[in-house]
């Protein structure tokens, strides 16, 4: 039995992963209606960060048993509460000391850095204001006029991250963390060609499985489109990247799904983000790969042998459905499913302007057809026009977000 | 929301198809345990012959509201309740009227001969017992001194089903088809080569959609293993066995998937049986094809347009899992899934002799390999060794059942 903290759109992926290998789910979910809790009978409510509800779905209850390993399906479960369910006697997967590096973008770049893994300048804003105003015009200054800010925790999905050209972008930051808030830290501006993700599992025994590194599309910030695998990327190169990526996972001593989130530099691959759990630059190995990342982490948190990371087709894409228009995305479903090879994921979520509500994923051997057809498929869910928004697909589909 | 009847591994594995379409799906479940109840959230229990209870799942209660749809994991609903269901305004599909054609087996043959769809000789016997004998006598002297006597409703997976040299082979059986049990009928054992399969879906709309046509090998009157497609199966038959399925699944007005099992004998096709509903000759499809059987199933009965029927692979053999010496399937995982390409469908099923416990599948370009790992991952699971049960890969693989 997996118990997973987080009802999201994650946690409800997990659970045909977990019925196919006969393997029991219990999510803590946020409330009645949460994405995961539709689809897990032991579904109980609570908050990540309630000690009292972690506990429950992590050592039993009167009614339930304790489970067999805890899993995320996000990374903000406080510290404290993580060791106390390990010191209990149940496995935390990813443990408390692999995932701080998840939680906290200081820690990580630290971690990082230590090992020699190839990141974006960066530094550590002090929490004195008046220092970290200099420190921050100063490392602007000495990275070309720009530069970006983080927030240390809490950051997702383009949220706490500001390009800045000075400390003035970000005065209320510096405030914040002064009074405690997150703790800042600056990077330098990468002149990315493009973002790529190396996805990869591994399991306590220490065994590592990568997937094909893909080409992760940001608009506004937020993936948008995921191509599988990274069109016209040099072998030695994504070869390097699912090294770097199996490297961090060992020397983190991580457990489950690790996504590495990469930029393209000329012949190179700076790191961006760490995510250990399941992500959305791997939502195409649900039915573009033979293992799917939830299958894939399930395993990995249970210490089974990790499984076929092999595409299933030449090309898989897969398109993001932020916000709709529609009242529910299932009236799309008659035009959406008209095309036989398109794959809707839907995550029964209340329909929000520019919330992840689900995805689509189209396979084939052709890349601009493949991903006509999933933006078209997308658009429609979107409650657009079949050919607004459609993402045209060029003959050097590799750069259209250089 | 669809409704289904019934809560075994059938109704289990179109809850991962449910979930990705954000349909919900409401099972009425035998019990506590079941199948399906495990991995489906609202599941009230009831059986299936149970008016209320039918009704309730399909029609709504105090705490429900209608489904869109009620359909089946399997035929056995009375069909009084089925046409009570429709009345009320919920579509039931497939149609009473088509489910007959599945749930007895004589008006399956006489539809099938009234289409002039090929099947095996038959008869179906009076309900007086001398009456009864002196036809089958009769029969089996005219086809060569052995035919098949079938149930004509009730039976499954070889039960039902007797293979006679005379009346004296199926007394019990005559003397309570006089006192009201089920009606028998006789049929020619046909000199097959192979069983085959051929599964299609169809909505309300008339779309049609078919699989590749697969091999079914049989042991103890039980499938023990799909091939899929069928090695070696020539082209215009394999297209004349989609057609014929086609044409049953038209002519019946048949909303969902249609199974229909095939013998084939030199050169043709004959109709054995016809299961209107996913099945074990589909299973392939989950990890083999881009749609999976059960998400067809719902498209059909939702009448959403049908999905790819394509392979993913060049072969994608399925090994049921019949019955086991493990106290717990779970227990095989860490050596079956050594084999990075073996996936594993488990059903939370209670151990027993020759029940179906679950499936494994192996897709690949090299059929003897597929058929051997696939083989060997279901040996494992019934708790044998590794190389007990496993049917050797032969060079022609496709006449071991001949």
């Amino acid at each position: 039995m997996v118990a997973v903290v987080g009802g999201g759109q994650l946690a409800r992926m997990m659970a045909p992963a977990a019925a196919e290998l006969g393997v029991t789910l219990r999510v803590l979910v946020e409330g009645a209606g949460a994405s995961a809790g539709q689809v897990v009978v032991d579904a109980p409510h609570g908050a990540s960060a309630d000690a009292a509800a972690v506990s429950a779905v992590a050592l039993g209850d009167a009614e339930r048993r304790p489970a067999d390993v805890l899993t995320f399906e996000h990374e903000h479960v406080p510290h404290a509460l993580l060791h106390q369910v390990s010191d209990a006697g149940v496995p935390v997967r990813p443990g408390p000391h692999a995932l701080e590096a998840a939680q906290d973008k200081i820690v990580m770049r630290r971690r990082l850095t230590e090992l020699g893994v190839a990141c974006p300048a960066w530094a550590a804003l002090p929490r004195d204001p008046e220092a970290a105003r200099a420190a921050l015009d100063a490392f602007v200054a000495a990275h070309g006029g720009a530069a970006v800010v983080k927030t240390a925790r809490g950051g997702y999905d383009g949220k706490g991250v500001r390009v800045v050209r000075g400390s003035a972008d970000v005065g209320e930051w510096i405030a914040s963390a002064a009074l405690d808030g997150p703790a800042l830290l600056v990077e330098e501006k990468v002149p990315f060609v493009r973002e790529l993700a190396a996805v990869v599992a591994r399991r306590p025994s220490g065994e590592v499985a990568a997937y094909p590194v893909v080409e992760s599309v940001q608009r506004d910030g937020v993936c948008a489109e995921v191509l599988a695998p990274a069109p016209g990327l040099d072998p030695a190169l994504a070869a390097h990247a699912q090294a770097v990526a199996e490297q961090i996972a060992t020397a983190l001593d991580l457990t489950g799904v690790l996504a590495v989130e990469l930029f393209e530099v000329d012949g190179a691959v700076l790191v961006n983000e760490l995510a250990m759990r399941p992500h959305n630059s791997g939502h195409w190995t649900i039915t573009g790969a033979v293992t799917s990342q939830f299958a894939q982490h399930l395993r990995a948190v249970l210490d089974l042998p990790l499984g076929s990371t092999s595409p299933v087709a030449r090309w898989t894409v897969m398109v993001n459905v932020l916000g709709s228009r529609l009242t529910a995305l299932t009236d799309a479903l008659p035009d959406v499913l008209a095309d036989p090879a398109v794959q809707v994921n839907l995550y029964g979520k209340e329909i929000r302007p520019g919330r992840k509500l689900g995805h689509v994923t189209v396979s084939g051997s052709d890349l601009a057809e493949v991903r006509a057809r999933a933006n078209r498929a997308a658009a429609l869910l979107r409650g657009e026009d079949a050919d607004d928004g459609v993402a045209a697909p060029t003959a050097d589909a590799t750069r259209r977000n250089a």
